[in-house]
Formats: C-alpha cells, sequence, structure tokens
C-alpha cells in the first residue's frame, strides 16, 4: 500500500503521476508547505530533508522523487514503465534519471533559491543567471537526445523517466526560455499531456498552469 | 564487455570500484584532465557533458557514475551488490543513492568550482562557505542515519551504494571537517577500506592519500 506525502506542482508531481499511470492503489495526504507543515518534527520524522515528496510503502517512508520513480516502477514492472535489467535501454534509462535528478533539478534549486547557492553575502542575482545557463545547457542535451532518439528519453516507449524528466520542463513554465522554445522538448511534452494520467493529475492536484 | 573511461580519483571511483568488486572483466581508458581530453570531440561523442565517468557496455555508452552502479550491480543481481526489487533494502538502496548524487556531488561542485554556483560577478568565497555548510549537513544526516543503522548504508551488507558514499567521504578528505569526523561515518570508513577491493583500486588508479 502506498501513501503519498505531496505539495501541488512539487517534485511530487512525478511520483504522483506515475501512481496514476500504474493504476495502483495509492493514498496522498496534501503537505501544506505554506504553513511549513514540511519542516515539522511530524513531517521530518518521515523525511529528514523536510521537503516533498514522501512516499510510504507498507507505512515504510522514502525520499526522494527520482528514487521514488526508479523503486515503484521496478515494483510493477509488469506494467512497462521500468526497463529489463541488461538492456540497452536499460542504460539510459538510469543514465537520464541520474542526470535530470543531479544536474537539472539541483540547478532549480539555483534558479529559485539562489540565496542558497550563492551564500551569506553573496549575489543571489548572479547565482541566479548561473542556474539559468546550467539549466538551458541541460535543455540543449536534452533537447539533442530527442531529436536523434525514438520518441522518448530512453526510446521507443514511455518509461517513469519521462515522468521526471516533464516535470523538471514544467518547472521552466515561466522562465525567460522555457524547455518547450527547444523543437524536440516541445514535441515530446505535447506527447506526454494527452496521456489520460496527466489529466487527471492535474485534477487531483488541483493544477491549472501549463495545461 | 566493460570499458571504463576514468580518472585517478575522481568521480569514476566509485564505478571502478565496483568492477573490481563484482570480479567481472573490464578494461580501463585513462582519461587524461589535465591535457584536457575530456573535452575534446572524441570523448564528448561518448559523453556530451565532458566528465568522467563514461562506461561502455559492448560499446554502448553510458554515463552518470551512480546511474553505473545501479546499472551494473543490478547486471550482477547474483553477486549480491544491488538489492532485490520489493524489499525495504531496495527502497533504501535507492533513496539514498539518488540522495547522494544529487545533494552530496552538486555540493562538491560548490566546494570545488564555486565560481560555476556564484555565477560570473558572483562571490565563489561565499557560494564555497554555502556548499561546505550543504556538505556537512549531508554528512550529518548520513551519520545518523549509519548510527541507527545496521553497518551499511541500506541495512546489514554492502550493496553498490556503498561505494558511492565512500567516494564522496574521500572528497571531503582535505577539507576543514572531513566525513571522517563524524563517529559512524568513520567507524563505515575504516570498514569499508579493509575490502581487498579497495586496495586494488588504489593500486590500479595509482592512488596514495587517504589509503
Amino acid at each position: 500500500m502506498y501513501t503519498l506525502h505531496y505539495a501541488a506542482g512539487a517534485a511530487s508531481f512525478a511520483p504522483h503521476w506515475l501512481l496514476i499511470e500504474l493504476g495502483v492503489e495509492h493514498q496522498l495526504v496534501r503537505v501544506d508547505l505554506s504553513a511549513g507543515e514540511h519542516k515539522q518534527p511530524a513531517y521530518l520524522k518521515l523525511n529528514p530533508n523536510g521537503v516533498v515528496p514522501t512516499l510510504l510503502v507498507d507505512g515504510q517512508p522514502m525520499w526522494e522523487a527520482a528514487a521514488i520513480l526508479l523503486c515503484v516502477a521496478a515494483r510493477h514492472r509488469e506494467r512497462g514503465l521500468a526497463p529489463e535489467v541488461g538492456t540497452l535501454e536499460h542504460m539510459t534509462y538510469l543514465q537520464w534519471m541520474v542526470h535530470l535528478t543531479n544536474t537539472l533539478q539541483p540547478a532549480f534549486i539555483g534558479w529559485f533559491y539562489p540565496e542558497r547557492l550563492a551564500g551569506q553575502g553573496g549575489d543571489p542575482e548572479a547565482a541566479k543567471a548561473a542556474a539559468r545557463e546550467r539549466i538551458e545547457s541541460g535543455w540543449e542535451r536534452i533537447d539533442a537526445a530527442l531529436a536523434s532518439g525514438q520518441g522518448y528519453l530512453a526510446g521507443s516507449r514511455l518509461l517513469a523517466v519521462d515522468f521526471m524528466a516533464t516535470m523538471l520542463m514544467r518547472w521552466s513554465r515561466n522562465m525567460p526560455r522555457p524547455a518547450t522554445e527547444w523543437p524536440a522538448i516541445r514535441d515530446y511534452v505535447s506527447r506526454m499531456k494527452t496521456l489520460p494520467s496527466f489529466r487527471l493529475l492535474y485534477e487531483r492536484e488541483g493544477l491549472t498552469e501549463w495545461a
């Protein structure tokens, strides 16, 4: 049994989307970020980082969106959202999942919270501009991979890593140059948005932007 | 057949260690970072990020140390360095692998190359101090997890994630407060260093520091 602690549009977006796409039973617990619920002792006991998402699997907590995607997709491999071990698809899948989470995702922290990277007495605007460059060079590489690929990030079919990628692309929607300005990414996002699970996710999280 | 493009002590350290510990056949190609080989077209064709490691699996390149660890350990699951899907160990394993690569590893970029995060006209010293704080709070959480755990990062036995963790701990060796100043981490590192594969790795890469 899965219980997802989430906040609308946050890093829980991709795990939530995966749970819907898999069609597996799950409960949702909304974490009120504006009230600071994620920094309260009850939540920190589940996730010492004080961020969403946290997923409970039969009561056991795990955190990190990319890890949740890898874990849950593998637990339901028969649904076809995790590749078979030993294939090229598996290599590419893991490569992009890790790259998205260790390069794009931290760059977004630099974009949304530049003071954290700039440091005390540093210049948040300079750190923000540098984060923007890292994000845009990320889109450059991902656009090239999609343009020379077979429709999805790790090959010819939808896999859990595509939820991670689309979530991060969505985060860029109000940036000076959103991910969808890259042509292969624009096509890819259009395709991802046609999934019935995308619409359902928007309804469940009460989202409207980038629909 | 595996071919690892590596540089001594770099992010290829953990994948190299895993290959040795697994006892699987592999070739090594040394990348001369000081000569800028990793920024040459021949290397960029394998890895557009221009960093080590790159692993070729039957000639197909993949990058990202954490992804290589996940991939190769799963391909040789019978050697016991990747947990079974569906277990608590699997959840914890993925959680830490992702957390190490998306939190500690980027913070080290901020420590070693603070100008990248500070941005043009920013203050590298302030960015470096902030990176140090992120690294040390990472050790805090990892130390707590080890102290309340069963000897290894994801439970009671050595798994591929432990190579990732030890590599990052090693990177802190010349910092004002190295990881080994946290007591549970110190014990853990001592144990990791007793592996015969650790000694062999040092010989092969020609390393001496932190032996």
